[in-house]
């Protein structure tokens, strides 16, 4: 098969890789429908990780089963099944508490087939996979898509922060996470929701998502407006959706006391005061997303028509373009694209 | 009247003052029952926080209303109150949320006349203070000046840290408010509660309130210990009652993922590695207890005589004598010391 394979920051290309087969008897292959390039993948693609040797990329994946290990008993060969990054057993007391992502089991989905290729393995397939009720329709495909990571993870920032009912939440970045944190805190029933956006092009889909108010400064200056807008006192919850040192401290100082942060930005480089996070009296939730604590309800939100995810995918490139793809996304000409095998 | 102040590190004094008088409508002045020492103050006394003039000690308090501001309704001249050490309305969005330390109208109680001594002026009397059914019987005494700030810092720990019925808790810091968050904890239904103590002294009360476990160890061996006793996962909540690097970090590591850290020990040259805890999927909160959320309750369970908090205070000295209850603290011969004026 051929999949997508970085060699260099800036330099990915779609290229033969061995097929994915079962190795464990819990492992499953699909034949991935539709998959994307992660905002995340970009620290690599831009040299902020190191690349040291070639390595496939991509983990964001929907598709059919074309096969299942012995002990696989629930999920089935031509179900069309969405899962997470991590594959996770869904069964150990930490994935029972709603972390799969921290499953004392948790394998990389990806490691050895990553996500942005034509077939993919998965570990753990009955504790990883969710399978829709029937085949999906094409034009849903983008929207599932976005349930296997980037709804997922702005879901998790919304739930992380605290978002219920009447809620103010604020949203630090307007990248794809970002955009569905804020359709999040819509369904979850946020009465007001401030994106923290200084793209125009993404101030329209923030809008779209549910957003309320646009604030476009950063740092201090951005604190000051969110405080602004919620008579001084900062907002109940924040999602963060960077990962940098200046975005949390925005994220935090945005909070107001008793209010929450939930941060599903890939921290790098970011060291938190513990005197100024003690008086702050904000609560700190964040990580890698579990998403499939969330899968089968976004799954039913999409299946159902309630929610429109996929909007975020705003260049739809065939998989062989892979590298286009990531060009976009790096230049911000676009904000994530879908990729069709 | 007289009242303790510090002129230097290790020089605590008993000397006169001015008596507090009502400043504001709201104020009322209190005729102290008990007054103690708090561990917080040490860091005053060890020269680590600088004493840059003669500065007036102590903000525990419980005693008798003697005169109350005109604006004060609920508070009435004679009853027996206990408050915290943050004066709060306890009607503004952030008191209601629970979070009055950090009430938009807050005062440190104290300031101008603080705790150690014969009289105390309390700012926002009717949203600060609260009464006990009748004058309590002198045994009570102890436990209801214990409300006033460490039983219910430990409480605010424990429920920071997400505390249940059958929940694991380690708590690490043997001191009043460790001591005090173990019984918190017992109280809120806890299963399994190991104290991370190293002073033989402290364990026996530590057991006393309600561990069922000690681990002697610190730092990553006292991680190592707590994982070793919770199959490998960790607490699924951690008490931090202590407020340096170590102990945050010990406490983090203790806690399994989607576990929580309420901590407690105020902040001393703490910084958090941001992505240390974005992988660990532990929650923070903490900060200054809002002791006045729990007061009720707790005096109500003081009065019943459900808990006896007051069983901390292992010296108790007449108020003229407080630079020996200092003394006694400082030297770790004494785990609280409780005054009588």
């Amino acid at each position: 098969m051929r999949g997508a394979v970085i060699h260099a920051p800036g330099d990915v290309r779609f290229e033969d890789r061995a097929d994915p087969t079962i190795q464990a008897p819990t492992d499953a292959v699909i034949r991935m429908a539709v998959t994307c390039v992660c905002g995340s993948d970009l620290w690599d693609y831009r040299g902020i990780n190191a690349v040291t040797s070639p390595t496939p990329m991509g983990h964001e994946y929907a598709g059919i089963v074309e096969e299942v290990g012995a002990d696989v008993t629930t999920i089935k060969p031509g179900q069309f099944v969405i899962g997470s990054f991590f594959a996770s057993d869904n069964t150990c007391e930490i994935c029972q508490a709603g972390f799969q992502t921290s499953c004392v089991h948790r394998e990389p989905v990806g490691a050895g087939g990553a996500g942005g290729a034509e077939y993919l393995r998965v570990p753990l397939a009955d504790g990883t996979l969710v399978a829709t009720p029937e085949a999906p329709s094409d034009n849903l495909l983008p929207s599932l898509l976005a349930a296997s990571d980037v709804l997922g993870t702005g879901w998790f920032g919304a739930v992380a922060a605290g978002v219920q009912p009447g809620s103010t939440v604020a949203v630090v970045g307007d990248g794809a996470v970002g955009l569905l944190g804020i359709l999040a805190a819509r369904e979850l029933g946020a009465e007001r929701i401030i994106a923290m956006s200084r793209h125009e092009a993404r101030q329209k889909p923030a809008t779209e998502f549910g957003a309320t108010d646009i604030v476009t400064e950063r740092g201090d200056d951005g604190v000051a407006a969110v405080k602004e807008l919620t008579g001084g006192l900062g907002a109940h919850s924040v999602i963060e959706a960077v990962g940098t040192q200046e975005s949390m401290m925005q994220a935090i100082r945005s909070a107001r006391p008793g209010g929450a942060v939930g941060y599903v930005g890939v921290a790098h480089d970011v060291t938190l005061p513990g005197e100024e996070l003690f008086y702050s009296h904000v609560r700190l939730l964040g990580g890698p997303a579990p998403v499939r604590r969330f899968l089968p309800d976004l799954i039913d939100r999409v299946w159902r028509g309630t929610i429109d995810p996929g909007k975020v995918f705003d260049l739809e490139l065939p998989l062989d373009q892979v590298a286009e793809g990531y060009r976009a996304m790096d230049e911000r000409r676009a904000i994530k694209t879908l990729l069709r095998p």
